[in-house]
């Protein structure tokens, strides 16, 4: 139910026989667009004029909610007194407005939205009531989204706390670890690795830059180069616009780094804040402040935002697809606060970011091709004692379609390793070998226009017993439908496009090649080392 | 002349006579420690006593000043006091403090410093006055630094304006060139590079982004590995308090990327955020300001700060010297602003960092070995038209050493390619070839122990004649003494030891490279094209 008024540009005195009957009219009319057959549209339940103003009620139908409604008049309206009375609309006003909606299942506890003078819930019955709503917010489409963060919340109330959906795929036969320790521990103690500077980063010394780069090069030769994928160089500096289009402010905004620039280079602006530091060594915060613009970006969380920006509005050849380009350039930072260890969950870390362009089934080829060459590596080159399960966040599988994100949800699942103790993670710990029958590569292949994401977990033995410790995510591999080749506009000459990516994260690729084959190059595999050639010795401190 | 008081514990009447004989024998003793012979020391010129308070009148000495007398004073009547009169001191005050000291010259304008309540001039003398300051502005040595400031600020105004250093070291032959346009324009009009996202970056397509690599390939093959240099892995997050060692704070704030995370990264405090997104599609920034920590960090402006940070407080053996360390992972960031051009000078960006600790003779002869392979690569594999100049910003010269810089004067020159149009770029305009003789080898070589900075120029033909236009900047080399391996307390078991860089900038000498040879494979030199490979055709838009 809306109370609002249409405000005109004089009085509308003079044409208010003219406008009841219109809205009569308009009632069976144009309100009536969009409303099946035999469905109750909106009602204009009551209206009065005075002076420049016509006050309106109006009931929402199920199909056309009252502030469409409202909008609808507004226009009909302007046009029928332009022409008569040389009288237009000029604005609208909401006085209050409560919408009515029912959902799946009654909330279990309090749920809270912006914007809104209240929220009541007569079981799964939602009464959402706005007070003055300024004009804006109907044009903008706030209201329909309102709407959509109450289903959204209420659903995430059953859904909390429970571990995600996992479904074992391929566990590979269990093998014989002769380390046991947490190998950043013993990195540390070698002098591999230097904590710092500040929290959840690491300086890597030779022998262990050696490692990560030797990751990077299985990756980009036994991976992505037999796969055709190119390389580019993506940005890490990420605008807000673009994380807007992707869902990340609205998915992770406690997670990001975010990034701000002085608001002047000029040097005379900046004098006194440089005098003050020479003379006192110190920063003064409040006037460094006022030297910067607001914050309106941040640091790469994962790089497929950038890349797919680079594809905004663009139409591909047909003949070009699937795209298959990859970034090893930009650095990614997350703000793991309390969640940290080791090398393996940091703030700033390294990846390769393939992402892939096509159509569905050309991804679902792709897929396949990616699963058996990580199959190569993770059982030839690097020896891991590994498993692989289908993933999904409940809340893509509320939306009853694993893998398919909603723009309201945030970024959809499978933006890439480091994603943290995601739900794979976590719920893989009951999910032992023989959960998932070691079997040929035909069956690991998912049906070619399955959505969603794979996650690939390893083994580590410092951790405990196989069947009871938690495994530890460390690669994954997604196709994400529409949701990003729509966001940023990409089409193809003729197909439907889809995307996906493969987030391969040279810290997690190492932490556990490391916990499962110790620190000794003796005792690391032939192919391994062959890609690192000799360890570096380093430096020693005295 | 300094005004202030030292405040006892307790009333000082009855100590009254003793105080006075004391000052009188300090004046003779204590106050004179580091006065030399026959030179004058601080004068006490008048005291008083009021209950707890002793107030003093202090004329500095040529080599102890007024402020290091009276806390002198301070700890000296401590002690006496303290055993005849269980009286202690509480604290000094400086009530006024009128500061005279000579500069070499004479100011041309103005000098403001920060904290000072006034600052005058009489030809080359200096009145710094100063009122109510605080207690540990003297105990943390503000004002030495004041001083310090006054005197950096004058020189300043003598070279404001005028071209860095210049001396022509060797120049290549000349080369024809088949091509006369901005690279980068022709890359953009090919697809090669994409604009943005924001201002001062690019998105590298696969052609792009092969050509970077193929540079990255020859910089480690060519020069650094032959050198025996190993990689590392840095962080591109800089805390500010090792940018307070660099002098980073204090020389380029303005060009700094500013960093914040999150105060806390608790899904409840961020809900509001949050659905305020989802909502609007719109980022609250009074609301993202109250989620965020103040900015206490930057991105890198150069590597080179936390690689010696990686070695803070470090003893090295002798057996490892020199340390021959690189990193090529952190990504570059400075805000060019207005002097953004092309890709050769923007505000995200791709280095190696070489870092080099070791004696001055082993420096030395690795800076030999530096140029001798930088010479191999830009004649025989870019086949460049370049220069060679030892350049020095002009306070480093005022400082009396080329080279050596002072930390309240900022980061030393040669922090990296990238640093703009600096000394080097503008002032090489008028050392067209000839200005240095082509020579041989030996006779590029500076004597091993000498400090500074060599820039690499190149021609860039789109700019005009090669006698006139201004040429790039498109590589350096600096020795830059002990201040980095004092600043971060690096020690060896025996050796005095110094250090360096070599900043190597991906985009520059792509953008030489290509500003020199065109877009066309087919005319680039064989030694180019053995590392390239086969140029990738990226993908069509239509």
């Amino acid at each position: 139910m809306l109370d609002g008024a249409i405000v005109f540009s004089g009085d509308l005195t003079k044409a208010r026989d003219e406008i009841t009957k219109a809205l009569a009219d308009l009632e069976r009319g144009a309100l009536q667009r969009g409303v099946p057959e035999g469905e109750p549209g909106p009602r204009i339940t009551g209206h009065g004029i005075r002076g420049e103003e016509l006050s309106l009620s109006i009931e929402s139908g199920k199909f056309v909610r009252a502030h469409e409604a409202l909008l609808r008049l507004r226009k009909e309206l302007s046009t029928l007194l332009g022409k008569a009375h040389r009288l237009g609309a000029r604005s609208v006003r909401i006085d209050r407005y409560v919408i009515e909606f029912e959902l799946d299942r009654p909330p279990l506890k309090d749920v809270k939205v912006p914007l809104a003078s209240s929220l009541e819930f007569d079981g799964a019955t939602a009464l959402l009531e706005l007070r003055d709503v300024p004009e804006d917010h109907l044009s903008r489409n706030y209201v329909d989204r309102l709407v959509a963060l109450v289903r959204e919340k209420v659903a995430a109330q059953y859904y909390e706390g429970k571990a995600g959906f996992f479904e074992a795929i391929w566990t590979s036969p269990p093998r014989t670890h002769g380390f046991d320790r947490d190998p950043t521990e013993e990195m540390a103690k070698r002098g591999w690795v230097e904590q710092g500077p500040g929290k959840g980063r690491w300086f890597h010394r030779p022998q262990s830059a050696a490692v990560l780069r030797a990751m990077q090069r299985i990756a980009v030769e036994e991976v992505l180069e037999p796969l055709g994928f190119s390389e580019v160089i993506s940005a890490t500096f990420v605008p807000f616009d673009i994380w807007l289009r992707t869902g990340h402010l609205q998915g992770v905004a406690n997670e990001i780094y975010f990034v701000t620039t002085p608001a002047t280079r000029d040097e005379a602006a900046w004098e006194g804040f440089k005098d003050i530091v020479k003379v006192t060594r110190q920063v003064p915060a409040e006037m460094l402040d006022g030297l910067l613009d607001p914050v309106r970006a941040g640091l790469a969380y994962a790089q497929c935002p950038n890349i797919y920006w680079s594809f905004t509005g663009k139409t591909l050849s047909d003949a070009d697809l699937p795209i298959r380009v990859f970034d090893r350039t930009v650095v990614s930072f997350r703000n793991e606060s309390g969640g940290r260890h080791g090398i393996e969950r940091v703030d700033e870390f390294h990846r390769i970011e393939p992402v892939y362009i096509g159509t569905p089934e050309q991804l679902g080829e792709l897929r396949e091709g990616l699963i058996a060459r990580y199959r190569h590596v993770f059982d030839e080159v690097l020896e891991l004692e590994w498993r692989m399960a289908w993933v999904s966040p409940f809340y893509l599988q509320q939306a009853g379609k694993a893998g398919e994100g909603t723009d309201v949800e945030g970024p959809a699942s499978g933006t890439g390793v480091g994603a943290g103790a995601g739900a794979g993670t976590g719920a893989g710990a009951g999910a032992g070998p023989g959960a998932g029958a070691a079997g040929a590569v035909g069956r690991v292949v998912p049906h070619p226009k399955r959505q969603g994401t794979i996650d690939f977990e390893a083994y580590l033995p410092y951790r405990g017993p196989r069947e009871t410790s938690e495994w530890l995510e460390f690669q994954n591999l997604s196709v994400l439908g529409d949701i990003y080749t729509e966001a940023f506009n990409i089409k193809s000459q003729r197909a439907q496009l889809w995307s996906g990516c493969t987030g391969i994260g040279l810290e997690r690729w190492a932490a556990v090649f490391l916990a499962q084959h110790g620190l000794e190059p003796e005792a690391w595999p032939a192919g391994f080392r062959r890609y690192l050639g000799e360890l570096p010795k380093g430096y020693r401190f005295m």
